[in-house]
């Protein structure tokens, strides 16, 4: 149920495109902020819509991207992360933000060890780990789609977890990974609840 | 130039979809023969085309892919690669083999250093560096795309090279990693010169 206050699909998967269209009219959630931290920005929006549709009526912009398999967690953090966390569309989760990201030619121009090694001297998977299970976050890739932006993730937390989620912001932009990000904002969203 | 008689689009690259276009009217490349390897097969055709735009005119089959950042290579691993391969389109390159690929979900749900320990173990990169220069050659993906395959590879060689190019794939299909394979075609090609 797209559709549904405060939802995210359910169908979301390798092979299917997911979007995220940021307008002036009714979605599932309701835009309360838009923050660029680095490089250009986005139209600011009053909703957002996720579904697998094509950009619907009063659309500012639609990011598309798809739900892949793992690309650098190794089997033992898989194992760590799925023991700690919970999933999206918990009923106390009623904020949620997206962040697109960019990542430098520098960064995709390394080779998968070269990533790997920085995105494990950045703490990339124990920094998360440390705030679940009450900070849910799916990632989705869209480099590959000739997209603005490589990676839109998105995160779901109760509004009691803000700050915890500011710290979380703060400790994964302290490190080396976050040097090679060139574009990157912030929407933060609530349910649409009527 | 697109259209040339054996070439292949300049264009590639992350963020542009490439597309092959199996049908019975003119391309770059005229299909020999087709052989279904694993699974099911794909329409008989008679020419390939290779270029960006939708399905043309008689076309069987349109197969979309695009080229990406490395996924399991190591610095190491480019750098001895770099050194002894040559691009695609060398003149006397009169043949192309393309290989679609589909993996099992047993591949695509072990984390990345599950899959990268088999990709090792099956000597995937040393047996195609036994190859090269002579064997050039060219991943793109597609399984995030809801494509039917995972992987399109385009092999190109001389025509004297033939039996070479058979003895590498009859390595690459004796390795734990084919195990994993569940769908592969070849559809061999000759350069369309009128």
């Amino acid at each position: 149920m797209a559709d549904k206050p405060g939802s995210y699909p359910d169908s979301a998967k390798a092979g299917r495109l997911i979007r995220f269209h940021g307008g002036d009219k009714g979605g599932q959630w309701r835009a309360q902020e838009s923050r660029t931290v680095t490089g250009l920005g986005l139209a600011p929006v009053t909703f957002l819509q996720i579904d697998e549709s094509p950009p619907p009526e009063r659309c500012h912009w639609t990011l598309s991207a798809f739900v892949s398999n793992l690309r650098y967690t190794t089997a033992d953090e898989r194992e760590a992360l799925l023991e700690r966390q919970e999933g999206l569309g918990r009923p106390e989760s009623h904020c949620a933000v997206l962040i697109p990201i960019r990542k430098s030619s520098d960064w995709w121009s390394m080779a998968q060890d070269e990533r790997r090694a920085i995105y494990e001297r950045s703490n990339h998977t124990p920094i998360g780990l440390a705030y679940l299970p009450a900070i849910a976050r799916q990632l989705h890739h869209c480099r590959d789609l000739g997209e603005p932006f490589d990676f839109l993730t998105w995160f779901e937390f109760a509004e009691s977890e803000t700050d915890r989620f500011r710290a979380l912001l703060a400790e994964l932009r302290s490190t080396e990974e976050w040097t090679y990000v060139e574009r990157e904002c912030e929407i933060w969203l609530t349910k649409n609840i009527p």
